[in-house]
């Protein structure tokens, strides 16, 4: 499920990967240019949910590999990302509980490859990621993943809360972690679950955190504020592990 | 405990800092020379177990900021280092059993910042480094770490096999991260231990493990090899504080 393409320049071969169906995860555009392919490619990219950022010509030229951007670059997935339905259907395959990890804003690439690292080991069926202010399935990622992107399925949602709001229907019960909860050792963890792991400087954020069912901490005896991110994603989800390896004795 | 210090380019700098103690941890010295001041540096370096590299001139000319190498340039920690006894000390005045984390070769400076964080927070008195092919306190590490290298002593030995020997006549046990071993979860990890975590490419190093007293495994049940080094400190760490938790009750 691996594309060929990461960075895209110039109009036609930004125009070109939209009508092919490729994944657009952002796309670059001068500043203040409104001319007709321009324009096409704000289109496809407000139709496809891309993420557009107005930029100057000195931006794109620092950005550009080639030196042919014609004022538009456009970053395409290195992956291609999975919906929400695919996460439950390899639930429903393993007959397992759903087990999910969402990741509210992650930004470090490092960090997001190790996340789903860990998903696939810790046997989760899934990540979710939002498509805004967070990073998506780029190479690095994929390098830190140490292959696992190919596996796990990611898939991009376009409003977390929204998305949390319709999988608790489904019957998914949500945790994320956060300093002021309950020890995760003390809370029930089994069951249909989603794991909330927050962003690297602001945690969780509000309406995320109040959308979840339990609030669970990590012990911290330290001097220092948190845990990194892809830490705090491993110890959390592993502690579903072990509680649902518990539960199955 | 910060050194003000990173980089140290021509042959009186280094030597000036040799004479004032500072912590060299390794030393690039031009290949064939073998003039007074070079004969002095691989002299100092030897006596206080820096590692010493010779390079050709290109590569010295390459890692040169200032451009006067004069044939030696020479990395200082960035950070002091403490010794095995100061973490046995941060142990007795907390009042608590020993709990140190002992790194076989990890590489990444990302990765030994992140489990200076874990150490920090999972209440860990200490990590232990070996000298050679391992990363050591840069800076880089240091912002992976989030500051806990202020705080958590992070000591450095020649032969990490022959420190845990001495180790375990001080009472220690050892409990090193395999595929191979038995489910941490069975495994009594309370009481005065060592958790060691292996290189990012080739796990624990074979004299290393069969000295120590477990393997715990962390449970994986994906399509890759391996978690991430990091994450699987933190995995394991924190299985051990769940059990002085549990036992503490």
């Amino acid at each position: 499920m691996r594309y060929e393409e990461l960075t895209l320049e110039g109009r036609n071969a930004i125009i070109e990967a939209f009508r092919s169906g490729k994944t657009i995860d952002k796309v670059f555009v001068l500043d203040g240019c409104q001319d007709g392919p321009i324009r096409t490619i704000i289109r496809e990219a407000k139709k496809t949910d891309a993420i557009i950022q107005y930029v100057k010509k000195e931006r794109l030229d620092q950005m550009s590999q080639m030196g042919k951007h014609q004022g538009a670059i456009a970053y395409a997935a290195a992956y291609e990302y999975a919906t929400v339905d695919d996460l439950f259907v390899r639930a429903e395959q393993k007959k397992e509980d759903p087990f999910f990890i969402l990741l509210d804003n992650i930004e470090d690439p490092y960090n997001l490859g190790s996340i789903i690292r860990t998903a696939n080991q810790a046997g989760a069926h899934g990540v979710i990621i939002p498509k805004r202010r967070a990073v998506g399935l780029t190479a690095a990622v994929a390098r830190a993943s140490a292959g696992a992107v190919n596996y796990t399925p990611v898939a991009k949602v376009t409003n977390l809360v929204k998305t949390m709001e319709e999988l608790k229907k489904r019957g998914m019960w949500f945790v994320c972690g956060d300093m002021d909860g309950e020890v995760m050792y003390r809370q029930d963890l089994t069951g249909p679950i989603g794991v909330v792991i927050g962003n690297e400087g602001d945690g969780v954020s509000r309406l995320v955190r109040e959308n979840c069912d339990f609030v669970a901490s990590i012990p911290m005896f330290g001097d220092i504020d948190s845990l990194n991110a892809s830490v705090a994603a491993g110890i959390l989800s592993y502690e579903i592990v072990r509680q649902r390896m518990e539960k199955k004795k």
